[in-house]
């Protein structure tokens, strides 16, 4: 599910647009991704420079032990009533700004901690940007091990075509940070998302979707070439 | 959560009642509970004493090692396409037969059993009947331990007074056998708990409620003296 159709500095570019975001203070969600790293990273310098007091709240242990790695105070999320700001990258980014997240797996943490923030921004390279969800990617929902061969008829029943995703590192399937596993499901082209998405919530042994609706405020799109990037930030409408 | 109430000969008696309903070459989905003990048990006689022919499909690590213990074969869940029945405990039933399950924590799973099952029939003894569920027992809600303090604000903002449950045995919170917590939530009496449960399912983090609606089709109710029991039939109507 990793993605290797985006630039590198592109991403860079847009991430450290990201952390200027951030002000001093704030306790803010960082999540998950390529493009979230240069976030940490370019956030990490202005703790350093510029004495920047900020709180961390990382939605998985990539991103925890980076920002560990580079001095920004992490709190759990267990441990924080609500966050000043969210920040994460996306794999789908629609014209309303619906997402599908979890490329990375962490998609239940990341829906947690977006929710649990005043304002959350999503921020990626516009190889990002698709016309509807479902587009390239398929929707990662987190399925309960034990209940996989209900789930995997469910998901059939309801027009979708899932497949456990397997881990590369190890063998089998994927482990999520939760313990659970992750099947990636493609939808026909103009199924209703988000009719959808209650149906998968309602299956026993789903604990979440990938599919991000009515969460994200904010997008900065990363474009242009390497050598000269460019920012855009699309607002919600509501 | 565990039930102190019921009289033990009672729940033998309808638990061995519910284990002939099971026929030969059948693939039954086996609960969690004391009552279900009493009925593996039971199933274990007729395995040794008719030769009966039977799959168990248990809910739990509990009922999978006394299926193992009285000879009876079983077979994982996952390795099943469909089960011809379930036989499940509840800890609340009320007069449509919808059910509160989650006093042992296998809720997730059993609610997987019950819908992977051409018929799910419940057997309890006549304590566990209620007006209206919610009456006496709270509503188990499965979560993930990182989204803990999340789900725990917003089960408060359904109007919910939610208590994490603690082991015994153990120091801390339970963990189920899927490696998650359990909070058990009280609703105002009179609430509308068909929608509370959608609610529910839709927070990011809770994993599976206990509210059971629309699957059992049947209900063998243990009653009378442990001198004397008695056995009554529920089914349900549309």
């Amino acid at each position: 599910m990793k993605d290797t159709r985006s630039n590198p500095e592109i991403k860079k570019f847009a991430g450290t647009a990201a952390a200027r975001l951030i002000e001093d203070g704030m306790v803010v969600g960082v999540g998950t991704g390529s493009t979230i790293a240069f976030l940490i990273e370019a956030l990490g310098r202005r703790v350093r420079e510029e004495g920047l007091r900020v709180v961390g709240v990382p939605t998985s242990f990539q991103s925890r032990l980076l920002c560990g790695k580079l001095g920004i105070t992490v709190r759990d999320m267990q441990d924080c009533a609500s966050l000043d700001l969210a920040i994460d990258g996306a794999d789908e980014v629609d014209p309303r700004l619906d997402l599908i997240k979890g490329g990375g797996a962490s998609h239940t943490r990341e829906k947690v901690v977006a929710m649990m923030a005043k304002e959350f921004v999503v921020v990626v390279d516009e190889t990002k940007l698709v016309p509807a969800l479902g587009t390239t990617f398929a929707i990662p929902v987190e399925v309960i091990p034990s209940a996989l061969a209900f789930v995997d008829r469910r998901l059939r029943d309801l027009g979708g075509a899932p497949s456990l995703r397997m881990a590369v590192a190890k063998d089998g399937p994927v482990v999520t940070d939760n313990g659970q596993f992750v099947v990636d499901v493609r939808f026909p082209p103009a199924s209703d998302l988000r009719h959808t998405d209650l149906d998968l919530h309602r299956i026993p042994g789903v604990v979440e979707t990938g599919l991000f609706f009515d969460l994200a405020s904010k997008a900065l799109v990363g474009g242009g070439s390497p050598g000269s990037p460019t920012l855009r930030t699309l607002t919600r409408t509501a």
